[in-house]
């Protein structure tokens, strides 16, 4: 497949550079060993900002273009000032966004063209778990429903094919549905 | 508590409002159900914006004071025009919000003045899982490590709790450690 052929699809995915970087990591493994950093700072009250700049891979120290600066706070209806989506909206959104990036990539290398992708996303969550009120309430979501809707030029079934592959290898789904150790330390 | 006397604590969480939340839902279960929603959209490549405007709670339609728009995007290492956070450092941000908000609100419950609280966050992940290369890697985060630097009329004791209590009550926190249902559809 040749992406920069004007006929051919372009999703605007390095498709080739993606298999490059499998081959490569496949005979260094240590390559692939990554490793994500986020520094928050607490503003007032319920708001507080994350700065991400900095990450390690391929061996070594990495960064953005640019600092990327996210803010999470409550809303009004809990007395907060609403500085910001709540942090399980920015979990939607992060999974979104993995998704999303998934159908983009899946599609270039099964040669789909892609013309509109959108999706819906809700996150049912009983506030009885995070006040305390009920302790069989879990905190998070009780479930999370991701609704596509794609414009491509392809069949349903190839399109829910492409969905399919992008929620197998997408990493936020993968920290979603499955259990990941957390530990918290204070300085 | 009275947190309108200046001689008290004020970490800007309005505690009353929260305890009278619980008090209220505690005799309404149906107002603590709430459901998050977001609205993602391809941009191009592996870049995708995500909006964030209304939710639902407390029985009613519920909106934020503004559209928020989350950015997310892969970095020029992987040859991507690195547009916004990757979406796994967005889960990281949002971990990092939830766990912030609940220090802020359980120091402020408990009567500790915070003077400044800091965050750093690691997620080590190991490329292996998303790029195929070896079934047995998950495509998420291999572990997650959250570090404080509390700020704080407490002790280390004191703070430490703080921290465990929000720890037990964020909601992130929860859909991180443990799986949550997803389903995925096509439109």
């Amino acid at each position: 497949m040749t992406i920069t052929d004007t006929n051919t699809v372009n999703n605007g995915v390095n498709v080739e550079a993606l298999l490059g970087a499998r081959e490569a990591m496949t005979g260094a493994p240590e390559a692939a060993k990554f490793t994500w950093k986020a520094t928050n700072q607490w503003v007032n009250g319920t708001h507080s900002r994350t700065m991400i700049h900095d990450f390690f891979g391929v061996g070594a120290p990495q960064a953005h273009r640019e600092t990327f600066a996210l803010e999470t706070d409550h809303p009004e209806l809990f007395a907060s000032e609403d500085n910001g989506v709540t942090p399980v909206e920015m979990v939607l959104a992060g999974l979104a966004g993995c998704l999303t990036a998934g159908v983009a990539a899946v599609a270039q290398h099964r040669g789909i063209q892609l013309r509109s992708v959108t999706a819906t996303l809700t996150g049912d969550m009983d506030l009885a778990g995070i006040l305390g009120i009920d302790p069989d309430v879990r905190n998070g979501f009780e479930r999370i429903t991701v609704r596509y809707e794609i414009d491509a030029d392809a069949t349903k079934e190839e399109i829910e094919a492409v969905v399919a592959q992008s929620q197998k290898r997408s990493a936020v789904f993968d920290v979603v549905t499955n259990p990941t150790n957390v530990r918290v330390e204070v300085a």
